[in-house]
């Protein structure tokens, strides 16, 4: 479906906005999430790499199916830990996670040239994601193993976390990314997902949110403040049909209110 | 010590030798062999990619000395089997077979890459290579492998497999590789390892079986007979002390001999 | 429900039938099959332990509902596949296997203990139960795993196979199964699931062959030919809505026609 | 050699010191360490379950060597992470983990049962030895899991430790240890491994310490100043040759200080 956006290059960037959502997360027997159904509303998708999922023949499926859709391929790089999903947090030093982030990177761009594409941006996954906020030893080996790659490359960040700053420090083109379905506290982190009302469900509020980050560059904080996140991808998910249901809906009311729902790569 | 043979670029192919080994086949905190001692003596390094050995950091690693010494990077790719270090046969489908190597060799290329040297070759691993030799659809995943990744990698196959068969109809660089440390039954295949004698412990045994693969391009088998082996590589060990003498008293046979020790790329 | 079964403990063993199901067949965040459902349904319950599926918390929680609800349990030992789902063949010493069975076999039993029950018979998963149906070697391995822990356990066999000969030389208490949905070869092994028709899907079809083992001990085997097989249990399966159905059906089916439907230990 | 302790049972406890190690740290091909050695000197061994290192061939072989010398076997626990050897802390639930725990420490006392002998107490390795020292969530895991397995079980654990106050409220044998080989902080704790003097090599300093453990039940700190450590157990280790030349020191100096070097249970 991304190639038939309404809008074309003449759309100024402002009025563009990225969807991202997590691909390619089961295993071996074991599926996860319904990545056909994504491919046709998404613009980019993180592609497990191995690591908390993934292996040779689910990558190549998806780089396959998100290169005839024109769909933009990012390396969803994690903690090896397969057994909990890479939603633990691990101490790994620095340049232990660099080489390791290196190895999940090269492997899903290899298979993405097989196919055709390439990987044009780096997200990390779950817990890594999370310590990348904060901790400047992580956020740091993720930086250093894309530098070392592919310098070219983008990086997907939660804005004001250090992988941000980092990212940007390194020269990295850094692009922000916000959650139409998370709450936020009042200094633009999420709400712990441990918390009530971290997780919205209704798909007309989600929606909602997810023009306001696009026309005004800020969300409604869990506390009623204003929050200026100047995201430039949004992530949904599809690990439910209500799931995927809702990113229509974001894809559906971006595009109504004027955006050109396109790939920041 | 590459740099050092002692002939240059005005010899003829049929005095040059390749000298390949395993190398990086540690895991985490554990270690086998002597990469090091090997990397002064090779010219072709065929590097564990993660599955049956290897991880991120001491891939590159061994990239990195290898780059800098000269040696060409081999990808040593095998069944997923850390547990059985890739030596125990795994029965998959071809297609599946060739989405993991693919894996595994694209994780090694962007790693090289990233130290400044490329993956120039495949070489299967233990019990995935044994397949090769004679198992149709075990060898075609690993040709559909390469020749879906980069067909200008060349294929270091044991001589009369199917691994060199169908390589060579695929139109890959196919490269015959002898082993002078094995004992050969006459119809070319190595004696196996259960049996007695199947390998030559003695250096100097072992350094005029590499000089008489080099001139004479066949070995005396087991049982006494002549068998023809055009090999443009000779494969050595460093699991141990003797071994790495051995490998260097291999190459020093043969350039006493008037060979060029050189790599095949 | 196996504690409603209509008939008690005045009921001839010749009129008692076992139903088994593969449980507990996920991983980390990923599911496989209706776990909840099919307790409803069987009365001995194959678990994975670990090696091809299955963790700490899924097979504790397998554990503690089987006991509930007195369902027996057996441990569904496996090749360390987890990539592969332990159906694909491994060639592992039949001396190494023998420890890798032990150390599932052990690591169920005790978390069974933990939750009032006990381990009490062995099934060997996918591969490795189609390889102990040939090779000595691999059922040696099983074998001699139970032998070393536990000889009163009891082992879950397919009729003719060496697994069944080598468990009843070694003493065990050996149980045969009959599969009601699948085509028999007239040599009494099963068809190849690669072959048309080799899984039968109409429910009431696998009831009438399930009451077929029960009351005649023989199957109409896919050429017509009868094949003696003198099953105590039956194994059902539980990884769609419709198989789930099945399984119900075969056990109404059999306590239809009066038998019991009860383990075998 | 421990049947070959000096002194007997009519040595009171406070003249008796055990000798712990771990034990069955190699996985697959890898080796580390030397049991055969260590299993000379030591009265304790806590043998790798699989999760860090170990699997069921190593796991056996140490249990059958331990149980002919009279060695005392214990459960070394560990988070799930062979590529780190568990030397990273991972974030578990404290549910998750207590399975985690629960399976391995399962899997090694039936794999020791096999061989004649129990697993007598549990050891907690790496990275969650020092996660329960400071983190009630952590340590309850590991208490939970000991509880539900066996409440006979003795705990090892670090004085001063959350491990050591939540095994004693739950009832279970709660031994200490202490580390000759190491620095200690004014407060008991170890002085980190990434400080200078972290680790002292001299094994007369070494076994001097030892002794200074069992007689004074004290040590001097990094500062200097003293800090009591009622140790019932001292940890050696094995892992190169000059460590179990010092272990050996140690024991010679317990018994030439007129201790009994016997197991705590």
């Amino acid at each position: 479906m991304p190639e038939l956006s309404p809008h074309m290059s003449d759309v100024p960037e402002s009025m563009c906005m990225d969807l991202n959502a997590d691909l390619g997360e089961g295993f071996g027997i074991w599926q996860l999430g319904d990545d056909a159904a994504l491919l046709e509303v998404i613009t980019s998708a993180n592609v497990a790499c191995g690591f908390h999922a993934g292996d040779g023949t689910i990558m190549r499926r998806v780089c396959r199916i998100a290169a005839e859709r024109g769909v933009v391929l990012g390396a969803q790089v994690s903690y090896r830990d397969l057994s909990g999903f890479g939603r633990r947090r691990i101490d790994m030093p620095t340049e232990v996670l660099a080489d390791e982030v290196l190895y999940q990177l090269a492997a899903l761009d290899g298979i993405a040239r097989t196919e055709g594409s390439r990987v044009a941006y780096v997200k990390p996954h779950g817990a890594l994601n999370n310590a990348t906020v904060l901790d400047v030893g992580q956020a740091e080996g993720v930086v250093q193993a894309v530098v070392a790659y592919d310098r070219s490359l983008a990086m997907l960040a939660q804005p004001s976390s250090q992988l941000e700053r980092l990212s940007r420090e390194a020269g990295l083109d850094t692009v922000l990314e916000a959650f139409p379905d998370r709450a936020y506290e009042s200094d633009g982190q999420l709400v712990s997902r441990r918390k009530d009302g971290a997780v919205l469900h209704d798909a007309a509020v989600v929606a909602a949110r997810a023009v306001a980050f696009a026309r005004e560059k800020q969300v409604v904080a869990h506390d009623g403040s204003l929050v200026r996140v100047a995201a430039r991808s949004l992530c949904v998910h599809g690990d439910s049909p209500g799931a995927v249901e809702t990113a229509r809906s974001v894809r559906s009311a971006l595009e109504g209110a004027g955006f050109r729902v396109t790939a920041f790569r």
